[in-house]
């Protein structure tokens, strides 16, 4: 399986240092803006998950910069689920600028955390059935 | 009365934008660090008031930019209390650079409001109390 | 005369502070937003601006914040453009929630400085004659 | 060798989302202060790198979260050269809380980007002996 999702980013000009590039910071909220879109797509959205009392958050994070994004740019954000998540979940992102041109990729991984013990959960099964349906879709 | 508080903030790469100045946004977080510093500075905490049930959001704010800082400037916000609060509480603010030049001013107010009920509330008796005894010193 | 541009922004994750609000720092990049969308929606973009050497930093800018923002919202951020610039160019912002309540307002008045020189400028004859355009379609 | 250098970081307001942790994208900026300090303990700035014409944008980065940090916690940022640099210089960092737990660490690693030409080069030679210097020291 390889669950594929994309969404679309404008540069901002708050995003971009005075290098010119965007700042590398960022990309972990584009991370973000993909992973939350992906859930979108799915029909649901991370604001459910908190609203059951679960929260996501990060055990690790890889970005690789190939190139630099520029002000104004629309990126296109492919948000890839490698596999069925368990305990914790995995994502892997590419960025690719409007010329098709890879400017970064990378990989989080996240867990379920059960916002009201503080204690981490097993995904929650709607979750991970609203994957399977996806898979097979 | 009036209230006087300095602290000092240096300038992060992620601060300014490719214009090479200060991206405009950041003079709130500069304003924010002001009054939680200012707050310190009394020997007390944001933090404690978030403790004590109370978040303080902002009801406006107005910023003037006279002159642009830059990457790696180390820059004094002073922050002014001119007033006790009651409903609702002023802070201005002044930030200069290392050579003593003013780069900006502003102010902003903001609410004392109850976490749990989401109301506006009056200042915490404590919190007043505070103020009064700094504008006696 | 008084130009009116909409567009809509997804508040992000990282948008929002612990009190569950938006932080106010992030209403400046939401009028950054307005203002690059409304110039976008005239066929031009602000990166031309910048490409010809011209750079607009901010003299000033206000907000109020009447309702929170809140993570995961759709906003309607509505600009407007109540002159024809000259030495200044002012905006003005009204940003709106689904539901169409009136979140946050706000101004800003911005300058025309020539980068090589760091000199203010008049406000260049395309974009006034741009404006001008708009007005009477 | 390998070249150690602390700082400190107290949270802000704005680096905390939501779930009440810092806002994992932060932690790119918390790396940038570690190395920005790591050099001016050295007797030098990153400024001045650039103002010799030399950008150093990241080909990667790498971050693991171990605990969260929360808002006002006084972090303790240890950035670590493992190496002299040739073409690229890696970074290590390990950032505490006051009571000395290891809430995060990761590395990255640098390229020096000549900002005329736009092409990688070398490290320059003043800032190798600058760490040459400081191993021995």
């Amino acid at each position: 399986m390889k669950l594929e999702f994309k969404t679309q980013i404008r540069v901002r000009y708050v995003d971009v240092d005075q290098s010119g590039f965007v700042y590398n910071g960022n990309y972990a909220t584009y991370y973000e803006v993909g992973r939350s879109e992906a859930l979108r797509q799915m029909g649901h959205t991370y604001k459910e998950m908190e609203d059951q009392g679960i929260v996501m958050p990060l055990l690790n994070q890889y970005s690789r910069f190939h190139r630099p994004a520029y002000y104004d740019d629309l990126l296109t954000v492919v948000t890839y689920i490698p596999e069925l998540p368990k305990a914790k979940i995995r994502f892997e992102y590419k960025i690719f600028n409007e010329k098709g041109i890879l400017l970064n990729e990378g990989y989080n991984e996240l867990v379920f955390l059960n916002k009201a013990t503080g204690k981490p959960q097993r995904a929650p099964q709607w979750f991970v059935k609203l994957l399977e349906n996806h898979v097979l879709a």
